[in-house]
């Protein structure tokens, strides 16, 4: 569907202009269109500067801009307006990638509020009138709570605030939003039972819950070749290879897809292994071979994974970000392509999380690497008291629910990083996360205070403690002692230029050493920044 | 604060301009002020026409304006945003008053989404882990459900999708939105259960309920003045003056409020009357005097709550909307009114509902008529099927509910009516307050089908007969024959037309008849529209 086919609003487009184009290049170059029509604005000689000066600015029109295309105003107005951003020639952040789309919004991206709310009355009234209610109350009461979660699925994935994604298409990621909420409601109201109670609910949801897990011997033999058994040495390797093999390097994968930068995957991989030698005396599965921390796990499967993210990053970062219409495009191999390029990313952002720049990022990006690692904890925690067996459809589904959010509240929350005025909200995606990792971690200390509080062997804590001062000193020296040292030397070179201009003043007899000063000034103010 | 306190991010204001306006003049004059600086786009001869020519551009602008305002993006900027808009000297809506706002962004506005979340979780840590946790299982269920519930308002009214109100505060608005949601998935829970369950499950909101409603004489005499009765004659009227009447008075001030038109109300309130003589016969406490229905209902407190509301509205519609950050209002007395008119809307918009302007509107009032006097009828309906007492505060509750969000709907269907290419999507006050009506006649239908279903006087199915006939003859004239009518005079008048330029053309010798075809097809083209 062409975009010219909108014009219904009485007023034809102006007639210079083809009404169709092809493809409206979005923000690189704010073109006139069929369905953009720049209006008047006062042309002040400072727009212009526009160009690198206001971040803040481009930011903001980018993300309206973004903003509008997700919220689909519908047809090409809806595009059409995000061309009305007066962004200058260069509006987007240095660290996001061009996009150029053509404006198409068919049936596939509207909203069909009216739709949904039809489908879903007749559904309700049929399942509740139609059908016969059965007399058993146990199971009405199932009935009714998986239905109100369905009616508030059914409104959230029409009605929820869009997040900062919209490919596939913005209903699926506003399903997911909707799946936290009722995964954190869920934990709050386990949170509230007692830990004997909570247990037992786990039945209503697989009837084969609720019983204790059974001890299980982990560690053994950690020999690489081991001489005992003569038909296979290398059989503790063979072992190890199971099905959480691939299950590390696709985690780290898309770890690495969330987080987009290689440091921290690295740091937070590296950690992760540290946390499993420190709390191996609590949950006796944190206990693997040397190997198996190092080799198998750090450098084979998690740096691996991360290897193949960053590939995929630099892809993502340096491909061209050209949409199209489905029904614009000739060629049957360019739909294809097309339908495939639907599960890529709409735009792209790269990360910076430049930790070392201020005090406020370096403590943002420790609290980040905090959560996470508080977040694959649980995961072994939650199985633990909740009596969990690891290969749970439920464990796995938890899983997969976090690969979905995760990278939705990490690109959230490096927007509320980067740009805290304008993105002023954490958003919405990122707090329900922090509030989920959160409630795991209280369930947890509620229902097993005692394997929780089993004290660390001294030489972990001894490691602890090393660590935490170095981090601390590290902070002091970057953040406190440096920034006063360089404003001290900042301060004498001034003054001794200050009268050494003085001193050519003199002898000279013009007076332009205020300018200097000025100078001198903005200098200090951009180290400090 | 001044808007340039907040100029942080290290690019100067532009030095022609004061750092702080008093009052900067939004939507009517986009004037360049500390926060906002008009970009570079380019100066089209076309812009010019967009005073009036491009209305959904023009409220594009305005709904993403007021977006802006409510989503506060932080500071200044927030309102620098809105100028941004490249709107035009003349950008609202004709029936949407003015607005100037100083664009004072303080505490009080922000969205404090780290500080909810923090709160939150220490208080979900101090009431799971510092408290001893009860061992009575129905109690920790209750307190569980209760808990998540309010869990679920933190996260709403934090981060929950702005309507289109904003005063007192928008975290207000989407409070009750939350509200809806809980109340929407209550409903459904209870659709889902056994009508003796579901009247049992009351009991745990109130151990009162679930018993049967004493049946209760109503109707009786109907004399105005009752001879009989020497002490005092008009005693029937004085029995009629209950706590009813300031009810039903203040009920139709606020849906007067809601549905901003004296015609509908009218109609609205006059159908009313008529619904509760039809069905008379199945609810008992429909059955009132004659001069109950028409003189005391329709007439005193249906009209006079009109009246009031009118009055109110005319002044709503004429104020100035000028708003000034509070700390920026000099005198004691000019604080406190700033106080009093947080209270009072934002900006306003006029309703023209239009209904005979074409079938879409016209099917859509009517819709919205009939989705009113449902939602009223349910509050009898479902007080008789869920065996509440009239006097209950449930029921009060359920009123003050539909009041907060019945305004909200109502503007969202306007919005979405008015100009459906750009409000693509049924606000979501709007789709919940549609969803929670239908469910609850679906509980109704579900709980008492045989008193639903007891069939009409014969009389009483007459009359509804006539009136249905009668609508649909409007319809079928007013929208169909009128219009061909209307198009055949139209094409014989312009074959005449035509017919006329010919000779005369043949008789002058110049061609300018296509020019006057064209001016006829233009004509027609608006009469059709």
């Amino acid at each position: 569907m062409p975009p010219s086919g909108r014009h219904d609003n009485g007023s034809l487009p102006p007639p210079s202009i083809p009404p169709s184009l092809p493809a409206v290049r979005l923000r690189a170059a704010p073109r006139t269109s069929a369905g953009a029509r720049p209006a008047l604005s006062p042309p002040l000689p400072s727009a212009e500067r526009g160009l690198g000066a206001h971040p803040r600015r481009a930011r903001a029109a980018v993300a309206a801009m973004r903003r509008g295309e997700r919220r689909g105003p519908g047809g090409a107005l809806g595009k059409a307006a995000l061309e009305e951003q007066p962004d200058g020639p260069g509006p987007r952040r240095s660290t996001e990638s061009e996009v150029y789309d053509d404006g198409t919004n068919t049936f596939f991206w509207r909203a069909h509020t009216l739709t949904v709310l039809f489908i879903l009355t007749c559904a309700l009234g049929y399942v509740t009138l139609l059908e016969e209610t059965p007399q058993d109350t146990a199971y009405n009461t199932k009935r009714g709570i998986v239905a109100s979660i369905l009616v508030f699925l059914c409104f959230g994935v029409t009605q929820a605030k869009d997040g900062p994604f919209s490919r596939p298409h913005p209903a699926y990621w506003r399903f997911w939003l909707c799946v936290s909420v009722v995964y954190e409601l869920f934990l709050i109201f386990i949170l509230f039972q007692t830990v004997q109670d909570g247990r037992q609910f786990m039945k209503y949801i697989d009837p084969n819950l609720g019983v204790p897990l059974p001890e299980r011997d982990y560690g053994g033999n950690c020999l690489i070749y081991d001489p005992g058994n003569e038909t296979d040495p290398f059989h503790n390797i063979w072992d190890k290879l199971d099905g959480f093999v691939p299950a590390h390097f696709f985690g780290w994968y898309l770890k690495t897809l969330m987080i987009r930068d290689w440091w921290m995957c690295m740091i937070i991989s590296v950690m992760f292994e540290f946390l499993e030698y420190s709390l191996e005396h609590q949950l006796p599965n944190f206990s693997e071979c040397w190997w198996d921390h190092w080799i198998m796990d750090v450098i084979l499967c998690n740096g691996l994974g991360i290897y193949c993210g960053m590939k995929t990053l630099s892809w993502l970062s340096l491909k061209t970000y050209k949409w199209q219409g489905l029904w614009n495009i000739p060629t049957y191999k360019g739909k294809m392509k097309r339908i495939v390029f639907q599960f890529t990313p709409y735009s792209w952002v790269k990360f910076e999380w430049k930790p070392a720049s201020s005090l406020r990022r370096w403590l943002a990006v420790c609290g980040i690497i905090f959560v996470f690692l508080l977040a694959e904890l649980n995961t072994f925690y939650l199985k633990f008291v909740l009596w969990m067996p690891p290969e749970h459809y439920l464990v796995l589904l938890r899983l997969v629910f976090f690969v979905n959010v995760g990278g939705v509240a990490m690109r959230e929350i490096y927007d509320f990083m980067d740009d805290p005025k304008f993105h002023k909200k954490l958003g919405q995606q990122a707090w329900l996360v922090a509030a989920i990792t959160a409630t795991e971690f209280l369930i947890v200390v509620k229902y097993d205070p005692y394997t929780l509080t089993l004290s660390l062997p001294f030489y972990i804590t001894q490691c602890w403690i090393l660590g935490i001062i170095l981090v601390l000193t590290w902070t002091a020296w970057r953040f406190f002692i440096r920034d006063i040292t360089l404003r001290y030397k900042e301060i004498r070179r001034q003054k001794q230029e200050h009268k050494y201009e003085k001193d050519k003043c003199l002898s000279n007899g013009d007076g332009h050493s205020s300018i200097l000063d000025e100078q001198n000034g903005n200098k200090l103010r951009e180290r400090k920044l």
